[in-house]
């Protein structure tokens, strides 16, 4: 007589990281994928709290057409090509990523955990992948670098204050932390009209925002929480003006339509994001995955391609990688992953998409991520 | 430390309004959206009145297709074109609107509030927008322009009575009173069969019918009240006749198929009113969002095409736009603001849809009405 | 202050006839369309009764099939024709009819009412239309034909027995009788595997067969009742000896291929009707509305074409009819009134469909049944 | 007065069987179709093992389409072709078969019966069908053949181990106890993601591997449990090597796209068996009806092809051999009735499959296999 183990034994389960911090709890029942996650930390969030993460804007058909279109993908696996070994690696404007798979910005990781970003940017070290840091941040640019130090994967996700000074000297200051890109949000004139926090009624919150604990030089206000978040104003020629102003590599995040996309790499973008701000903008927009080829094909490869929204397993990485994104990012998850547990709750979450890609990959015939063709796609 | 805000902080709320009603309520659940003071009407009115608002015809599959038409698409959002200003105004037919958004006619408002049409328009009036009222309002067509002076923003929606003596006496009244525009109802020769009324056994209610408070000189008697809401003997003979009758610009309401509207205009017909009656007429008559392109292309431009159906939200107005349509039109929703709170509440549902819209454009990179074309269909 | 009359008052309830037979009751909360009659006529049989007859062949996915293919179809209606004036009427293979509707082939009626089919040829002869009357029927073919004097409206649905002397008797009295068609059933080889009386554990019942109270001449035995209801071995010669044997109309029913429908008219059919045996047969079968189009496409007018399978309303008649049906059939409806009310029950169903019907065609513009056509389906 | 037969009284139930087992018991409201002996398995299993069958990997979104794929697919039946005798009987790689229907591999019977594939071997023999024995098999391949004399219907589904005389020795005993082909794996390179599995924490299983009970000469040490049923280095080569191999005919199985189906053949495959692993692998891997058609387009009638996933009826079967398939296997239907009845319940859903297939051949117009083509398919 021999052991029969029960199939997917070994492949990662959240309930191992959850137990840690549940000391003496039964793992049976915890959360074994994100979708799970989410749920078990409804229970824990307040409601107006977990709302504000979750909702998005209007009557949410943009955050549901968002997972519904990865529902409505079926794949054609490959089989018998050998799959032994599988290079999940990849990189995204010079840096070296472990997957291609990062975090969007998300602001106010405070809401959630005390240490807020620092947190957030721990669990992507160790998971090896990039955070593309929210401008309104609860810490400080620098202080989320320090902690991604030695080897920082940062983005900055550039606000464009109406005084460009401000502006100016946040790009400098990213550039001095080692952000290795600077992401510009095109989605965002305005803010979306988001019911569950209207229904929530919810108030202003005490919530620090971490790079304006000082001011620039020379000015003294720089107004309202709305400034942080949104420009109205915001042209083509700002991103014209901020591939002059910097050699960073500007990424220009918000794109939906193909004629847009080829504007951003005439402005100078050299990389192209496509999202719909996880449905919290504009509901109705169309689904970044539905949106995601039209785009891939009008870029033609010029620059890459990131796609965002309503990832939530390995498989969703598989598809949008068949279908021409470089990488996707991860939004409410990474949130969720923090509530959780912090740092290992946010690595949690990387490394659940890392073992759901890697058996997806091998599964589908993929032993790198160039193998990941639109082939895939049934 | 400085204030976070929460999103959409600064978008009107419905509440606000309820609250005002309900003194020392709190605002935290009231409705943020139509949908929610729906919702909110069904508590308050007594069943078989608010399904005689709500309800269709036959199986309301036509009610639910009305929704069902937005629900399917999808927007291509424009980005970084700069829209710290947006003109939200228009015009139609002359009356210069401040949104592209105006009242249906619907029957009877005294079911819901004393004052009825009265409180209605001015609601409107307050809007800016424009009201085309009803044949069968509770009051008066001239009690309703004296509420919306000193500038009447009003269409008189005209039944053709059996007796040619009663229609030429309201067509009379109507341009005496200030209406700048008729409109014919082509989709209502006899009455729909509503299932919700034969099932709550609904009685003939002691209602005014304010337009027949006297009669015309030379009749004595004008019929039981089915003759004041259908005429199963109208045809294009009498739009036509109607066009050289009045010098008032000529509105063809219920209108589905391209050659019907092709008919309208040729008939005399200043402009096309894309209408299922809210699905209260033919069961299964197609969505009017599905039917309005055909139209529109048929149209060619000739005049201008109203839709009404369905509209819920601003992003539903600006998708309509977007297929074409000069404006759009709401039946139901300020019935529901007129219950709830009247002219303050028919108001609010403008100014909901209002802030909706202009959030819409702003995020789909429309800085005036004719900034929206069907590109940003997906 | 005058009346105003509530919308559809006018329209025919079914609860009036409901109301006659409780006295007293109040008519509030009584069914108004036929989908309501079914639940009330739930409450009142039992269990078993009323699956054997709701019910369909295994997952009875093409029970629902046949009402899913009658909600996928939206109508574009015509207006401003001048409807005062409608006729309803139309003519079945020589037999004039008060509208397109009649009653298909069930069989055992005795069932739900004691008088059976005699009860239902009654409410049929009241509402000027036709009744196809089941082989399987519980009262004789003679009763049934005396029941419906002076005017019958009948056709015998002749189930071919494996001796043809059994045959040739019941076409010699069904004749004699004064039917004046003959339909033969072409989907019941076998009968379909019906999950619901399985799962009930359906007993053999003692219920009259009507038509085997005596025996032809020279016949001593016919057998189990298996025979009168289905036979494996019937093929198109056997259509073609029909054709020979009599001087009635020869229809054919359960017709789904064009070229079946084509080889019914080649082997002498007078008529071809499109049916799956309301779902009871082969589950999976095409919806008939589906089916229909491309059978009527395929006969091109050579013989009138009806259709039966998931019609409960008269939108859904219109939709048959503009897709090419001559007439169509109700087979479960017509049970469900003569279990609530005998032959008033029956005469209701056809009253509240010949209503519908005839406010549909007002609705979309149709003064007779020749104004139907596919112009009508969007 | 004669007795009137409830319709189909005389088809097949698989209460009587439960009966059997049940001694005394009511038959009424047990099982009648395979979903719901699923239904009162899942009553009886302890529910992590009943969720180790049913559950499929992540979403289970492919387990849901394998169904929904029969679910769209919608029948044209033939009719009066005469079918008083049909003929289920067909054969695969020179095995003859009662019906297109045989048992795919499935791994650990002794899960849910003591006496394991011995047991269900024994019901597929009175079925006279074939049984596909899974190499992860509680009993060993012997005593699996014993119980199959003395006429044995045995494929020997082959999984190949790292190290090769392993394999050489499964392959030896296969041929020396009767089996008939050997099937290869395609789709396990590494084991699905099984989310059921993971939240019901399962912990390895003392469960035995039949076919290890003594190892091959020379051989010391196999490995742990994993390398009984995936091999992530398996490619086409090996197929080109077992086919050298061994003389009897090679099945590869797991299939999906057609230039892999092709890959087979040209490896020297005598059968091509379409499969997603019942949906416990790649989860939103294409449902196998969906993938069925280009493959067989692609073979072009070079080899037959095999498919399983979510047959659950005889108008499945039909279905899919309308679509191409020389035959469908059934995996969790052969462990419902296992669990419920042993040989008697492999043999129930066996006979429950014939008896629908037998009527749905009846009512589509097919007298024999031959008969069943694509113009059945709407």
């Amino acid at each position: 007589v021999r052991d029969y183990y029960w199939a997917g034994v070994d492949a990662g389960r959240v309930w191992q990281l959850v137990t840690s911090h549940h000391e003496g709890g039964s793992p049976v029942g915890q959360p074994v994928d994100i979708e799970e996650l989410e749920a078990a930390v409804h229970d824990k969030l307040e409601q107006r709290t977990f709302d504000y993460i979750a909702g998005g804007a209007g009557a949410e058909r943009t955050v549901r057409a968002n997972r519904a279109a990865f529902a409505r993908r079926f794949l054609l696996p490959r089989v018998l090509v050998g799959v032994a070994e599988r290079d999940l690696s990849t990189a995204l404007l010079g840096t070296p990523l472990s997957m291609p798979v990062i975090l969007a910005p998300t602001g106010a990781h405070g809401l959630v955990h005390p240490d807020g970003e620092v947190e957030t940017v721990r669990g992507a070290a160790v998971a090896s992948t990039l955070m593309a840091v929210s401008g309104g941040s609860t810490m400080s640019l620098e202080e989320i670098a320090r902690a991604a130090s030695p080897r920082p994967r940062l983005w900055h996700h550039l606000y464009f204050h109406p005084n460009r000074a401000v502006t100016e000297w946040l790009i400098e200051r990213a550039q001095q932390a080692g952000y290795s890109a600077l992401v510009v949000t095109a989605d965002a004139p305005v803010l979306g009209r988001r019911d569950r926090d209207l229904r929530n009624n919810l108030a202003p919150l005490q919530l620090r925002i971490g790079n304006y604990d000082s001011l620039p030089p020379g000015v003294s206000e720089i107004g309202d929480s709305t400034s942080f978040v949104t420009n109205p104003g915001l042209t083509w020629t700002d991103v014209t003006w901020l591939r002059s102003r910097t050699t960073l590599p500007v990424v220009v995040k918000g794109i939906l339509r193909p004629d847009d996309a080829v504007r951003a790499v005439d402005a100078g973008a050299d990389a192209v994001w496509v999202s719909n701000h996880g449905g919290r903008q504009l509901d109705g927009a169309v689904a970044t995955l539905d949106a995601l080829p039209a785009v891939v094909a009008a870029l033609d490869g010029r620059v890459p391609v990131i796609q965002d929204g309503g990832v939530r397993r390995g498989t969703d990485v598989l598809v949008a990688l068949a279908l021409g994104a470089a990488a996707v990012a991860v939004g409410r998850p990474q949130l969720w992953g923090l509530a959780m547990a912090g740092a290992d709750g946010v690595q949690h979450v990387l490394r659940t998409l890392r073992d759901e890609l890697s058996i997806a990959m091998a599964l589908a015939g993929c032993r790198s991520i160039r193998d990941v063709d639109t082939s895939l796609i049934a």
